[in-house]
């Protein structure tokens, strides 16, 4: 029977109530695909800084290193943000994890469910029109970790810096996880840039150029930033995989995450070379409604599910979980978020909707 | 009786069409007001390359360097998509522009007027929720024009860089426009940055909060840019002034415009510390409409009128255009892309709207 072992970072907010209910549907996916997901928990974010004295402990990251992937929830809140910059959850974890495990394949899927297109803030017709985007991010360079970095000068002349920088290695293998997604998908990579003021922009364009040759199959085209934004409000259906660097792939996929209206239902994986991963649910750690197990618990189950995908290739298993959230999202076992106001009555507890998707696995 | 001299560079596309009708309206206005605007016209953009060789010709730039204020039309198009980055259209005329009379303050409106709220790709809900923007963009310094920019190194390890960067002085100026606008709008000051990343966005914070202090009256608050994209979509009308650096600028005033449904309406001025500036529409080219009289010169004309307040300090002459502009809309004189499918053969030819506008001053 294959084994795996699991880092389970809850983290704060709703992190810890959502986690529950991915346990529960990995506990049914062990029975039901018999395979063992041995799952440790590790303190992390702002819990972590309250019960250890940092974010991102030693024991956290050493279990990290010794687990098959990284479950994670949600990290931060207003508590921990006024400490320094350096040492909040957000950075001190997060970018942290990212950077130690070379996690540079951020994969944020966003698409608009059949039947809760009213929660879009776009028009009907358009949140109508079919929207399915996978926004590949590229998590471990670029402006965000780029050197130099700093302060200079004095007085009004004072100057603040940073530096984006992106080797060819670094766009190829980016680029590549775009084109492979979307030999999966619908065949088509939006290259996003702004090649008409950046050199860096320049360099991104030539290698995706290069490493669409190995992808006959797959069609390329190109989009400003500043397009790209118009293009996602206007039109999102034309998209299917959007490559983009780490500061436009931020952008890119928050606005694609928006334009759902149900930024509960949005997982995301975030991987390395050889496969291991930190799979965590798009939106944040809602720390107004945490504790009171009304959170949307499904953007951490399809997160879970992401993670058996790519960090353990048991894709019967992710495909099952999949398939019963939508099945959970038909029947209309809803938290109060996707119900219209005047039907929030109705609406199902956290782990009512981790019980139905268990029930449809 | 008060002279101006304004350089007219209708550029590309359907620049020409449309300035024909600014001009139709500053005759009028120098009539209504008793003023001259003296007006030369320079070629600029695709057209200069292919009459004069350059995109800016000297005799454009020094006719620019002796007017009051210049009223761009727009440029580009797939003519001359093909030439050297550093030649073409947008690169060497709009940001050697920009740079050369260092045209650092950038406002660019976006509102969703009554009655065309259905154009928006947003929500009949938000939509109608009262959405009037102002974005003030930083349009000299950043990422943009940072240095170093180049390549280096050699193989896979190749790498591209670009340096984002902001003195004191260049925040604090362009804070300092926003803050202004503000308190001319509606109070309220919000401040687009990636503080939790960028170095230069703690320093754009901190001056910020520093020019706040002298505007007691104005509310200032902070998102980060992925953030704003998001609450654009949302609750656009949350916001009144958002100040941004270069990019996040280029990217929140696109996705503002896109966001009105309704970018032949936008206009743009873009200033320096002497009140010089270069006034024109948000939107581009359109090179697949020019020629056909269809145009919509509505941003064009709104474009002239801030030229008058911010350039020539005519508040009542630039206050009368903007009410014919209203009262044309309302009074259902349209070009066809603001109106529904099936009664574009209703629609005003660009020449109409000219007209009506003229009628209403
Ligand atoms: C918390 C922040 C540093 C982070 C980022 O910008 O990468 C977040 O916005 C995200 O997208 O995961
Ligand atoms: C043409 C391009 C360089 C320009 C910019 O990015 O500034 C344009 O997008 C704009 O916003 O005026």
């Amino acid at each position: 029977m294959s084994q795996y072992s699991i880092a389970v970072l809850a983290g704060d907010g709703i992190g810890p109530e959502v986690m529950q209910e991915a346990n529960k549907v990995l506990d049914a996916v062990e029975k039901k695909f018999n395979v063992t997901l041995n799952r440790t928990a590790y303190p992390v974010g702002g819990y972590a800084i309250d019960t250890e004295g940092e974010a991102l402990p030693s024991k956290t990251l050493l279990g990290c290193e010794q687990a098959d992937a990284i479950l994670f929830g949600s990290i931060g809140g207003p508590k921990w943000d006024t400490l320094p910059l350096e040492q909040r959850p957000e950075r001190a974890a997060l970018l942290t994890l990212r950077s130690h495990f070379d996690l540079f394949s951020n994969l944020r899927p966003a698409r608009i469910y059949p039947g809760l297109e009213s929660l879009s803030p776009l028009r009907e017709d358009i949140a109508k029109s079919g929207v399915d985007v996978l926004v590949v991010r590229e998590l471990t360079s670029g402006i965000y970790f780029g050197q130099p970095k700093g302060r200079e000068g004095e007085g009004e002349e004072e100057f603040a810096y940073d530096t984006m920088r992106y080797s060819k290695r670094e766009i190829r293998r980016i680029a590549i996880a775009a084109f492979e997604a979307a030999q999966k998908r619908r065949g088509k990579v939006t290259s996003v840039d702004k090649a008409n003021v950046l050199v860096t922009s320049r360099l991104w364009r030539e290698i995706a150029e290069e490493v669409a040759k190995d992808y006959p199959d797959v069609e390329l085209d190109h989009i400003y930033i500043d397009n790209a934004t118009m293009q996602i409000m206007k039109n999102p259906a034309q998209f299917d995989v959007m490559l983009c660097s780490n500061l436009f792939g931020d952008i890119v996929s928050d606005e694609c995450a928006m334009m759902t209206g149900s930024m509960g239902l949005l997982p995301s994986a975030s991987m390395n070379e050889e496969g291991f991963g930190l799979y965590e649910p798009a939106g944040g750690s809602a720390p107004d409604i945490a504790g009171q197990g009304i959170a949307n618990p499904i953007a951490q189950i399809l997160s879970a599910a992401m993670m058996l995908r790519f960090s353990m290739n048991l894709n019967d298993a992710a495909d099952a979980i999949e398939k019963a959230v939508v099945a959970t999202l038909e029947a209309g076992v809803l938290t109060g978020e996707l119900l219209p106001a005047d039907k929030r009555s109705q609406a199902a507890s956290t782990s009512q909707v981790g019980d139905e998707i268990v029930k449809q696995l």
